[in-house]
């Protein structure tokens, strides 16, 4: 398979998700980085690329894939292991309900773009970003004390982990008490001792800046 | 296999896009009606179904399946017949794709939960509902327009259609102008002449006040 290319932002919890399950399936790729405290994925060129302006999209193949989501599955069916989704299908619906909550129903609300147009408004995006980040939390709170063994589904790292790790960063960037997330910070903890899993951090990332 | 429950409202886009499928495959399923108008969402005893508090969620083999991506995903695996799903990987990225960014990048920013939380703070949801949508949909417009041949993708149905059909009728009820998006009006006409989508249609649902 030809070269697999990543356009990416080291803090993009969306691209996280993407170098997570990369990482985790030891499938190499190249980071191009689209520099979004620049705007630079507003530019035309990148438009081109994603006509959304949005990061993570992948080349693969000469094709462009958007959406972390769709990015997901792909590599999970050209890169069948180590598998992040289980193999029964309700099984699988469960970790594919957990990556939505959070791809859906969290990340849109407080991403870049959205806390960007709230204060060209002049609107504080604290309280709102928290009010969705702790509603959403606590669902998955639920799911995952329900469906965990260590990892958000069971006792290996699914999909469902990948999207997990980058919302919990996220959440303490917007002050949220994770206190009453106490089966999320387990799995964080768990998932973060591992070394393909703690490299995709955008901490360990080389474009993150000094 | 045992009878399907969905946890129902008849205006809901996300519940609209499980109709949807179910009816491309000829799949019955018992809907139970959760009134969103009423506020029975938030109950106790249907947050005991879906802890997020939001409609459709499937009842399989007595599993709740919450978010309408999963379900759709779940009912391809068990009901391959027809697909809803080209066959290649990176074809299958492309439905993925156009489905979430209406359920990531559109939906979740004009849904009910998110118009009660701006008018509780004394804001205008028009015209933030109005942004989103055009955005969202302009970058439809131009993947469907690149690989639509009738349908969003290619000239049969897919997920993609389940997705796109509900949330041009939200567009529609925000007043958003239509005008810049023929390629995607062009796929829900196609698309509303086919008795099995046209079912679905909240104005088709026995739910539907008089």
């Amino acid at each position: 398979m030809a070269e697999l290319i990543l356009h990416d932002y080291w803090r993009s919890g969306a691209a996280w998700r993407v170098r997570m399950a990369l990482s985790l399936k030891n499938v190499p790729a190249r980071s191009i980085p689209v520099d979004l405290s620049a705007g630079a994925q507003a530019h035309p060129a990148y438009r081109a690329v994603n006509p959304q302006a949005l990061v993570p999209a992948l080349e693969a193949e000469g094709t462009i894939i958007t959406q972390s989501l769709a990015i997901l599955e792909w590599l999970e069916e050209t890169h069948p292991t180590p598998p992040l989704l289980p193999k029964t299908p309700l099984a699988r619906a469960q970790v594919r309900a957990m990556c939505a909550l959070i791809a859906c129903d969290i990340h849109p609300l407080q991403n870049l773009r959205v806390q960007n147009y709230l204060k060209a408004h002049n609107l504080n995006p604290g309280d709102w970003t928290r009010h969705w980040l702790s509603e959403g939390l606590a669902a998955l709170e639920t799911l995952v004390s329900a469906q965990g063994q260590g990892f958000c589904h069971g006792d290996s790292p699914t999909m469902a982990d990948c999207f997990l790790i980058p919302q919990l960063y996220a959440a303490r960037r917007f002050k949220v008490d994770m206190a009453p997330y106490p089966a999320l910070l387990a799995v964080e903890a768990k998932a973060m001792a591992r070394p393909e899993i703690a490299r995709a951090h955008p901490d360990a990332h080389p474009d993150k800046p000094d």
